[in-house]
């Protein structure tokens, strides 16, 4: 018999080889019905594969984010099944699951596939998920797996064959379809009931354009259609409110190419947002005690050498400027700036927590291939702070940092987040992290403890933390439901110390500082990109560019029109006049077309009674109302930042 | 006889070779004795250097800044003299008058000059300029002059000789001292009746560190002991209030090793300062109808050479950083940028002018040795915006932006400013001026036109203008009457040009817009440098980073301190406690120290009545004021930012 301990802590027994899908059952069928894979001892396993030893055990199903992924790969095994009936002679290069869907690469020799051909292929997916095939695994020794590909003369298979070593190597086979493959997939291909192949897109072997194009296919599945319905719709709508094409539209950003790709220009109305978002940064940052800061864009390359960007961080650095016999770097983030101004004055733990704010703005080098609209840029204007505070003092500022992140989500109807704690991994020690392990564990487990003590959801994730220490990123939904990882939460408890920054403790010793690095609103590049999506460019009105316009159904009606502009500006609305000789129902199209939250036409009658006819945006005519009263309602809007 | 037409447009007629100041003479007896110098056909002249033919005449007195540079170049000859007679064998490199007063460099082989030998000095030239010795000019032939040098064996004089074309040599001679020098210089020595050496200093011969360090005595004179006196308490109290000094004790700037020199990092103190600056500039700009931009700190090479900054600038950049095959640089200017704004969206007439301002932050290359606290700096975070408008739209803009100037200059309690208007050069077209000579005219001409249609202050320099246009330095002189260059205002007729700019004019023509480049409160740093010295560091309220310090004369007193805290941060007062356990004298002695506006002082009377005890900065008691009424007052003090 073997012990298995489940999530609860409960432990029970089972018999030797018993499957994570046998433990499932024993707790009840409609359970073992929808598990995909298990968690077993901290790895994925296929929820089929024999349990040999005592053992933990997570039961995985589809609302996990490991199960989605095991699930997506599986799917790529069906497709690659489908496309070798289809293809005879294919050979396949590599198929992952991604963070939507999956792919798979191959060469399909002198055949093509068109665009056409997808719907043919999902049909015989669909007709091989249906035969409910199990994933079989199978140990096989590399000489044997060498062996098979050469006889099926795969040369793809084969390299990938030597790069392993011997006593890993697994096969899986679904139907008539084996693979190369380390695993884990799901019970069997009945699981998938909703298929769409998305795109067909070249790809070079190896990621080398010196090498052979092969095929890549892209798609996604789903365990039932209602799902694959949602998600296809929600692309759709996506599509519409891309925040490139609105971006351009409403007069956001722009790119230029005597400027450089990555480095958006911020348009008139995208720096009303700015300075908007900035506003309530501010304004949040003061009431919660926090000083404000600006610093260079540049700093010495010593300065790097000190925080460890350079030695660890470089790839992400533009490169560095020479000048008077010196390297100077723009700066990646904020951090080491801010360390200098703690310790440009003596501090004693009266003075800590110090909290010093920063929209700073860091250049990071990313490929230009991964450049994308605002959402991956190489100039990033950050909502940064750094808090200075003793081990003490560190839960209850963690949690205010944390409070501050749901006040905003409330502000911009974020109704779905989720915090992803990113830890260490212990093998990158001295590499992509600096090598405390100590000090990783004890903050590691700082951070674990607030989120839970203030049931935060929260997943984990290995080795995706900072390399001074561990980082929340902060995942959060669209109202479409698209995911953004939009801002970071971080515990550094090495800069404090490559810096030599210091305060006087209380027994007047000196002591080394913990530092939290936070960016509730993440930079204005990708978060301005989020709620240009989040609102399709429909902003509410303390954002919007133009708050209110003045449709004045006729000349007649200018003086008028000027003197409600006059009244409205000097209530400090952003307000414009359309003096244009139209219609005004080419007007109020006009206006709508442009997402300006409210119209006010004006005509005769309006004229003699001090009133507007009012129009919100998306809703419609509100009726006629005094001037006045309609300044009242939305001077308070605005200063509520009301949705 | 000759035709001398002076500055009203009047005409006299003289004897050929009459000297300025026989045209004096014959004015007034009373202005021949102030006349130091002339200027005879736009060149300054001795006045007592005879005119062979027709001339324009101006008379230059004390009150010219021509007048005081001969003043003071004629003082370093007195100097040379009273050397030559205390250090026999001295030899003499250059003596040139600066922005105020002079040096001399020389060598004076195994001497050395004490700081205590000034003052015998000093008493040494009190002594030749009573002599009331003439300044005698000589024509001399180039042969003579290395005659006379060799026989005297000055090595330093037959150098600078050896640089010199025959036909336009002068000696000139005073007392017992005779020097190789181009003049002009003033009637006699009897005009200096003040003099105060102030430092002596190592100089390399030529500015070269391989080559000898020569001795370099600085000095300055006036016309009367009173100037003089005034000069050094000014001196004085600027010490006192160093920006550099005050900067530090007031927490307001840090620089930093590893930053690098000439990038202060702005602290808690100054950031405040920054932030209600651009509040103000941002009032100000909104009312007078800017848009505003962000745009990145970097674009590519090619940016840079159609700006025209990289063939006529490139000395003041920083070095370039190579990516992805492409040089990027740090931008020196807004300008190029805000073009490609411009340029984003199509504009027509109807969208002139197009004024659009950023506070951006530029990088510009200084010497190292340059660099000098806030006043020298390579990062500038400038008050910047840009005005694209029609040929007919010009003056009224460029009127505007004067207005602007004026404004603030009323809001800080700058009284005495001029403008300095700098032209092209000819000779330098197509190397420091782009090469469009009609452009030039034109433009120079609409700037002096409006400056002498609106009555504003301005001199005319040549040579100093932008490499795109005639520019206007706006000068200005603090309480303590010390003089600072902070503002500038430029026509630009070359950049609309080269970017290819354009607008669709009311004949349905494109037609390229006009560009003025305007900086009313210049950059942060120098702003910043100019008030803390301008206010000593006592900022008028609004701009003070603690507006209010509450002093309780006990701990009994700390609720009730409280209480007050927070009704003043509930009106948006900066405000904090004085908690420390400290008689309150002593407290108000720090308070005081460090420059807060307003402090109230709560005891039991004070808590019982519901008030506090004022005290003002810099003034002292104001009585007890119930606290609602302290608030509506302080508040109004603010929001009209009194000084």
């Amino acid at each position: 018999m073997i012990k298995i301990t489940l999530p609860d802590g409960a432990v029970k027994e089972y018999e030797e080889g018993a499957s994570a899908l046998d433990v499932a059952k024993s707790i009840s069928e409609g359970l073992a019905r929808k598990v995909l894979a298990a968690n077993i001892n901290g790895e994925v396993w296929d929820a089929t594969r024999p349990i040999n030893s005592d053992a933990s055990l997570k039961l995985l199903t589809w609302d996990d984010t490991e199960a989605k992924s095991t699930f997506w790969h599986s799917s790529a095994h069906l497709m690659a099944e489908a496309v070798e009936t289809m293809f005879p002679g294919v050979k396949f290069w590599v198929g992952p699951a991604i963070e939507k869907g999956f792919y798979y690469d191959m060469d399909l020799g002198d055949k093509k596939i068109a665009e056409e051909d997808l719907a043919l292929l999902e049909k015989k997916m669909n007709e091989l998920a249906r035969q409910n095939n199990g994933f079989a695994r199978k140990e096989i020794s590399k000489a044997d797996a060498i062996k098979y590909f050469e006889a099926k003369g795969d040369e793809y298979k084969l390299d990938l064959l030597n790069g392993l070593t011997d006593g890993g190597i697994t096969f899986y086979t679904q139907g008539q379809f084996t693979d190369l493959c380390r695993g884990p997939h799901i019970p069997n291909t009945g699981f998938i009931k909703a298929i769409k192949l998305t795109s067909i897109a070249g790809a070079y072997w190896k990621g080398d354009e010196k090498n052979k194009q092969l095929t890549r296919i892209y798609g996604i599945t789903f365990p039932n259609q209602k799902e694959l319905d949602e998600y296809l719709a929600m692309l759709e709508e996506a599509k519409k409110r891309d925040h490139r094409k609105l971006g351009k539209e409403l007069g956001i950003f722009t790119f230029e190419d005597n400027v450089g790709p990555g480095l958006p220009l911020w348009m008139p109305n995208g720096t009303i947002i700015i300075e908007e978002l900035e506003k309530l940064a501010k304004e949040t940052e003061k009431a919660a005690g926090y000083k404000r800061v600006v610093t260079p864009n540049i700093a010495k390359e010593s300065m790097y050498i000190t925080s460890g960007h350079l030695p660890y961080y470089a790839d992400s650095m533009f490169p560095p400027m020479e000048m008077d016999g010196e390297k100077y770097y723009l700066k990646p983030m904020n951090c080491p700036h801010h360390h200098k101004i703690f310790d440009a004055e003596q501090k004693s733990y009266k003075d800590l927590p110090y909290r010093i704010a920063e929209y700073g703005t860091c250049y990071r080098y990313e490929q230009s291939g991964e450049l994308f609209g605002l959402m991956r840029v190489r100039c990033l204007h950050m909502n940064d702070a750094h808090i200075y505070c003793s081990k003490e003092q560190f839960a209850q500022e963690f949690m205010a940092v944390n409070e501050m992140y749901i006040k905003y989500f409330k502000i911009f109807g974020v109704d779905k987040y989720v915090m992803r704690l990113s830890l260490h991994s212990p093998e990158k020690l001295g590499q992509k992290y600096v090598n405390e392990p100590a000090l990783w564990k004890e903050t590691e487990d700082m951070v674990r403890k607030v989120l839970i003590e203030t049931n935060t959801p929260f997943v984990e994730v290995q080795d995706e933390a900072a390399f001074y220490g561990p980082k929340i990123d902060v995942q959060i939904w669209s109202a479409i439901g698209k995911e953004f990882t939009l801002a970071t939460n971080q515990v550094d408890f090495a800069q404090g110390r490559s810096f030599k920054l210091s305060f006087t403790n209380k027994d007047n010793h000196p002591e080394v500082p913990l530092i939290i690095h936070r960016a509730p609103l993440g930079t204005h590049e990708r978060f301005i990109g989020f709620l240009l999506e989040h609102f399709a460019g429909k902003f509410p009105t303390w954002l919007a560019p133009l708050q209110v316009k003045i449709l004045p159904i006729s000349d007649k009606f200018m003086d008028y029109a000027n003197t409600i502009l006059q009244k409205l500006k000097n209530a400090d609305i952003r307000v414009e006049i359309d003096d244009r000789n139209e219609k005004v129902g080419k007007k109020i199209r006009d206006t709508e077309l442009a997402r300006v939250p409210y119209m006010l036409v004006i005509g005769e009658k309006e004229m003699n009674e001090g009133k507007a006819s009012i129009r919100r945006q998306g809703i419609g005519d509100l009726g006629a109302k005094d001037i006045n009263e309609f300044i009242r309602e939305i001077s308070k809007e605005i200063k509520e930042r009301s949705m």
